[in-house]
């Protein structure tokens, strides 16, 4: 079965489409650039969002849901945000079998339909925040699309909040960006950079994006999620304004932010192999896979029998299947469930039941330990924890490994097209230097890290004096 | 605040939009036809998802999802089908500036592009069941909307299987219709009528549509939920075919089945009353709320403590929240909380705390009891499961108060108009009685029950000989 993905080292683009229809992630559907996400990949995205969601939860957001159209001429109200969004739009110009009189936007995003109605609510410094979250679809039409990383449609969830004070804006806005990166971190096992983003690549319509961004297996970069610091861009045009404590009004301030099934491609170029699918154990539909082996009938009846008791000794401590399927052998069990990325599978054969254990395989480099059988429910969950952190630190290490400072503009472009991978460079702040860099070589400037800003030398391409630490990639 | 919700005795219909406006359930959007769901709307809803979720995944149902739009051409396969819809929908044909070669539908449902993807997919029995449901939104272009119950967009679950048997398509059709009913009168304390649909009114290319059907506090009939039963009228327009054991290849047969956020203005409907919401505690997203009372300073400190150790004591057991707002009054947080439908209300003052009391007061008639602080833990989880009940007895009374047995046609359209409510009648089964009923009183044939299902007497309308039992009703 493995057969059929093109290994990466061949042809990496091949590659990635391979895994996701293989392992069944999703699959391509009879309309343009829109695909079908199928129960695997589901799944993962239900985990997603079950994590997400009670982060948000947590800290005192409220989910509601707004409607998927929006009348073309609000999109206009923010000229940014019209410029940014309008070459992408899809268009309902007929409703109940009548040309409408003002077309419809399927919501490419829903800033402007979501702030039409914080208008109507908000009132008095007392109605904030306001902090609101939907998880819903939205449409966004792209040339060139990829299974999950770009698609017509895609699922996300976005984030609205309004605040009394700038400083509490910008508050919300980090806040968010760190529950993303320890999402990714903690239970995607990727590392990311927290960054804010140039203004030429910030969100049409924010003040500055925050973004994280990780490096993909074949040297390119992702942007995982974004979270933005609207300004007051967005409720001037809107009027959404609020009575302050001491009478006067004044225009809120907002933020938005979002993380996509984009998330779901990450995975798989994050962590995947030429077996197929690795997922991380937080996020794993089915964590442990029991593949008991047998050739005689004798065999076969004691093998089930301590399989199945080996499955309901671990049910409640972990999300495990029972693979016994009689029409394909082990071998082709094993093939399967590595192509789906279970993280843990248990073989149990005849030998292994007579000395009472099971070898435990990680997917994540076959590493084996024989568990016994009595120590399971103790050792299976820790050697999820386990493969969870090698998992991480594995990515981390490539990340390391393919990060270069650079400080030669030459020796960049070279290495780049060579290599790939990210770039640490200094930049001084000219957007003239980083529309060179787009378009010379690909690359873009992924982010401006949060973290040690400055400049250590002078600007990678002019020579002149460098203003900030940059990271540079070409990206998805 | 009550004062602004117009009695219901006055005029039903603008009772009923005051109580969703006014509670904060929804809102008008500026998009004709489509509504903002707020947080209190959407939490209920995110209750009722998850539990009918856990139910679907119990009985072996996984989650995919399916791309928002459908090639136009697609609807025309089946003719019952696209005859059905065509008058409902929202079309796109404008996508990245351009306009579209073929014109792309925004779903009304998605059996076309599901199933298109099933004919990939599907190929030998062990492939099924295919058990797949999807949460999603759906475009119906509506002219006359109404808040939840009928809007242009809405937000649903539909689900479709594939089965090898005619008998077990039927067998899935009929234990959905279960799970549905009973998630209707144990969660949402709604008793229905579990029947089969007359062809006039089954759904747009099924063989037999299953509902459940509610009477609604004015008199007219809700249909909560229907389950298809398709037989293989899709399966053979998209060629959804598979192989037998035997070898040969035959067309699958389907089912599908939905219910949609109409169920929120169900819970409306069915409970609330001039006062507002009426939530039941299964899905009430605050069952209790805790309203210090306090005149003094050195009362309000005593009170406050008290309070917050109420709240702490309960906080594990049963959803909810302490009302400390200082700006408002005890009376004012009385009616907003019952304007809300908080099922059960604990007035905590200083009186009370003197003698280590508490006063409960159930939302649903204001049935006061006294519960000593040391007994909150057992006595307030069992005072929710008693409102539960209560809010069951009282709408199954009003039910069989307003179900009327009638065999003479004049008494049953002069009583009708009169009164509303369901009448149970005999029918001999002739689309022209059928059509009559409907033409000359706006009632509908709601369904023919799956229980007690032959006629008592001769047909309502035509007087010759009854064939089954229908129920009959205006219905939404």
């Amino acid at each position: 079965m493995s057969k059929v993905i093109t290994p990466r080292s061949e042809d990496p683009t091949r590659w990635y489409t391979d895994v996701v229809i293989r392992s069944e992630l999703a699959d391509y559907s009879p309309v343009k650039g829109c695909m079908v996400i199928r129960p695997l990949g589901y799944a993962i995205w239900e985990r997603i969002q079950g994590h997400l969601d009670a982060r948000f939860k947590e800290t005192g957001h409220q989910n509601a849901y707004f409607p998927l159209f929006i009348p073309e001429g609000f999109l206009h109200k923010e000229k940014a945000h019209v410029e940014g969004f309008s070459p992408e739009l899809a268009v309902v110009t007929i409703g109940g079998g009548k040309e409408l009189e003002e077309r419809l936007v399927v919501r490419p995003t829903s800033e402007t339909i979501m702030y039409s109605m914080f208008a109507r609510w908000i009132r008095s410094h007392r109605d904030l925040p306001l902090l609101l979250n939907q998880w819903c679809n939205v449409v966004r039409w792209e040339m060139r699309t990829r299974l999950f990383l770009r698609t017509t449609e895609f699922l996300w969830q976005e984030g609205h909040t309004a605040h009394a004070t700038e400083a509490e804006a910008e508050e919300e806005t980090l806040a968010i960006l760190q529950v993303y990166a320890r999402f990714a971190e903690e239970q995607m096992a990727i590392p990311v950079l927290r960054g804010v983003k140039t203004d030429q690549e910030k969100f049409a319509g924010a003040l500055r994006t925050y973004s994280m961004e990780a490096l993909m297996q074949d040297g390119k970069a992702l942007q995982m999620g974004t979270s933005h610091n609207l300004g007051q861009n967005f409720s001037r045009v809107f009027d959404v304004k609020f009575q302050t404590p001491q009478g006067g009004m004044e225009f809120v301030w907002q933020t938005s932010w979002g993380v996509s099934t984009r998330l779901v491609g990450a995975l798989v170029m994050a962590h995947g192999d030429d077996q197929g699918l690795i997922l991380p154990p937080a996020l794993a539909p089915t964590q442990v896979v029991i593949v008991p082996i047998w050739k005689t009938d004798e065999e076969k009846t004691s093998v089930r029998e301590a399989a199945v008791a080996l499955e309901a000794s671990l049910r409640s401590l972990v999300r495990i299947r029972l693979d016994l399927r009689e029409e394909v052998s082990p071998g082709f069990k094993f093939n399967d469930w590595e192509l789906k990325g279970v993280p843990l599978r248990l073989e149990l054969g005849p030998r292994d039941l007579m000395k009472r254990q099971a070898m435990a395989v990680s997917r994540l480099d076959r590493q084996k330990e024989l568990v016994p059988l009595e120590a399971a429910q103790e050792r299976v969950p820790a050697l999820l924890v386990q493969v969870q952190r090698r998992l991480y630190e594995r990515a981390l290490k490539f990340r390391s490994d393919n990060t270069h400072p650079v400080s030669e503009y030459s020796e960049f472009r070279e290495r780049l097209e060579k290599d790939g991978g990210l770039y640490e460079a200094s930049w001084c702040g000219n957007h003239a230097c980083e529309a060179r860099i787009k378009e010379e070589t690909k690359a873009t400037i992924r982010c401006i890290p949060l973290e040690d800003t400055e400049a250590r030398g002078p600007c990678l391409v002019c020579g002149s004096g460098g203003k900030v630490r940059v990271y540079l990639a070409r990206a998805y």
